[in-house]
This record gives C-alpha cells, sequence and structure tokens, in this order.
C-alpha cells in the first residue's frame, strides 16, 4: 500500500510517498514543488498540477491524501490556498487516486500523538519515525506526516474491522 | 479567435464559447456543468476539470477567461471558490491556451456599459447581443460575457495599439 501525502501551498507545496508494508513504514521519496511569487496564477497552479501528475506516474501511489484547511486565515489566503488545493486534488482525482483529506491536528494526532505540535517538532517526529538522514523542509515533512496518517487510519481499520466482526460472532456464541 | 469564457463555483460552473470575427461576435455553444453537492469535494473538482478538458478538445478555443472573484464573502466561500477556480484554471493550462482574468465588474462594463447590472439584465443583454433564442441560464450567461468581454479587450488593443504606435509617428512629424 503506496500512498502520497501533499500539504498544498500557494508558494510551496510539500509532498511524500510512504509504502505501509503491515507494521512498517518506509519512505519512497519527499519533496517540495516551489513556486516563483512572480508568475502569473494559471502558471502556478499548472505547476503544482503537472508535476503531481507526473510524481504519481512515476512512483505510482495507491492513494492520495490532502491536508484539510484550518481555516484561521483572512479570505484572499483563503481564496489562494483554494486555488492551490483544487490543482493538487484535480492532479489526484485526474490519475484515478481515492483521495482522503485530514485536518492538520488529525495529522498531528496520528503521527506525533499531540494535536498542537509545532512545525519543528514534525520535522524531527519524521526523521525519527522514517529513519531519515536528516530532517526534511517544512512542508516535505508535513507531506510525509499526512501520508502517515492515512496508512496508520487504514491500518487502524484493517486491524479493528475484521476483530469487531470476530467480537460479534464471539458475542453470538456465548 | 475562439475563446472560451468560465464562471467558476463549487455548485455550477457557467461557460460559453464565442468567435470573434473582426467586429462580429458569434456564440459557438454555451451551458452549465451542474455538480451534486453530495459528491465528495475530490469528485466535483474532476467533473470541473474532466468536462472543461473534453470541452476545450472538442471546441479547441485559441484562449480561456475566466472571472475573478470578488471576494466579499466569508473564508469558507473563499475556500471552495478557489478549489473550483484552481481545477478550471488548471484544465486551461494543461491546454495550453493562455488565460485571462477579469472581475465581475470589468465583465458588466465590458458587455452593458453598466458595472452594477444585475443577473437578470446580464442574461437578456447576451440574449440580445448574440441573437440568441432564449436567455441563457445565469451560469451560462456569464461565462458568454466573460468571453464576450475577453474578445472587446483584444480588439480595443488591437484597434487601439497600432493607432497609438501611429499617433507617436505623427507627433514626431508634427
Amino acid at each position: 500500500m503506496r500512498v502520497i501525502g501533499i500539504d498544498p501551498g500557494s508558494n510551496v507545496t510539500g509532498w511524500g510517498v510512504i509504502d505501509g508494508l503491515g507494521q512498517r513504514q518506509q519512505v519512497v521519496e519527499y519533496g517540495t514543488i516551489r513556486l516563483d511569487g512572480k508568475e502569473p496564477l494559471p502558471m502556478r497552479l499548472h505547476q503544482i498540477h503537472a508535476q503531481l501528475v507526473s510524481l504519481i506516474q512515476r512512483l505510482q501511489p495507491h492513494e492520495m491524501a490532502v491536508e484539510e484547511v484550518f481555516v484561521s486565515q483572512n479570505v484572499q489566503s483563503a481564496l489562494k490556498l483554494g486555488h492551490a488545493r483544487g490543482a493538487a486534488i484535480v492532479a489526484g482525482a485526474q490519475m484515478g487516486l481515492p483521495i482522503a483529506e485530514y485536518t492538520a491536528m488529525q495529522v498531528k494526532k496520528a503521527v506525533v500523538g499531540y494535536g498542537r505540535a509545532e512545525k519543528n517538532q514534525m520535522q524531527e517526529m519524521m526523521r525519527m519515525l522514517l529513519n531519515l538522514d536528516k530532517k526534511p523542509a517544512q512542508d516535505a515533512a508535513d507531506g510525509l506526516a499526512i501520508a502517515m496518517c492515512h496508512l496508520n487510519q487504514r491500518q487502524w481499520h484493517q486491524q479493528t474491522l475484521p476483530a469487531a466482526i470476530l467480537g460479534l460472532q464471539r458475542g453470538g456464541r456465548a
């Protein structure tokens, strides 16, 4: 099970691809798409979209997870972020990937067990949990964390759903 | 010169394709992409993107014009609209179209000569100016108006730019 996690942004979009191998998780690749703020908007959105499509073609993830937006920002930044998320989500949908969304708080809880972790703590945790040689860049760390969150969620479902069914059957026999 | 005008929205995206033939303008086709609000966001954005890509492939416009956002709305609606605009803009950029943006007020001024025209007036004006049998739906009328606005802008540039240069030359001779 291979997941691409994406933290879309109007300036920098972070991404990380992780394989879930049973309990173990292994990083495939991660990075950032950095945009030139001086480029016109269509060009920037095209960059996000085209680079993600080509990443998906090359790395062949099975599912995509995208950070949902914590909207404490003003209307202009919400609109900008919406553009970037739209471009990213379209790339995944176009390539036929199921797409899950998680809030930043869900991601942090799933990964560091603490919903208010700082950016720096997240980078350090990603380095440790994924055995990386160095701390990934902030946005790339967020991409990895989102992918990891999604893998954990899926594993949880796979482990607990059969158990729940088993529990019912046992209950029936008792 | 064929232009596709787009009025993106999270529920309905209006579009119109117009040919500019010298002073004359002729409608090619127009319509709306209506989305089911109950579908998940990635599916809806994919619809906007995929349907616009297929429209562009079929009707082969040379340029795209998109309505810029008049942001008097709240943060949540700005984000939603941003998603839809992102998906639409990516469709045009992916197909290699130059993309222009106009505010609703620019569009109205260019088309009805009055920046505060009502929705209903816009529909009526589109029917008249483009010799349509019936009033187009609101969002489709907006798509047509944006395409028309872009054609008018381009024509204005083509007419006035050489005149301006000519003016300079005359000035030099005087």
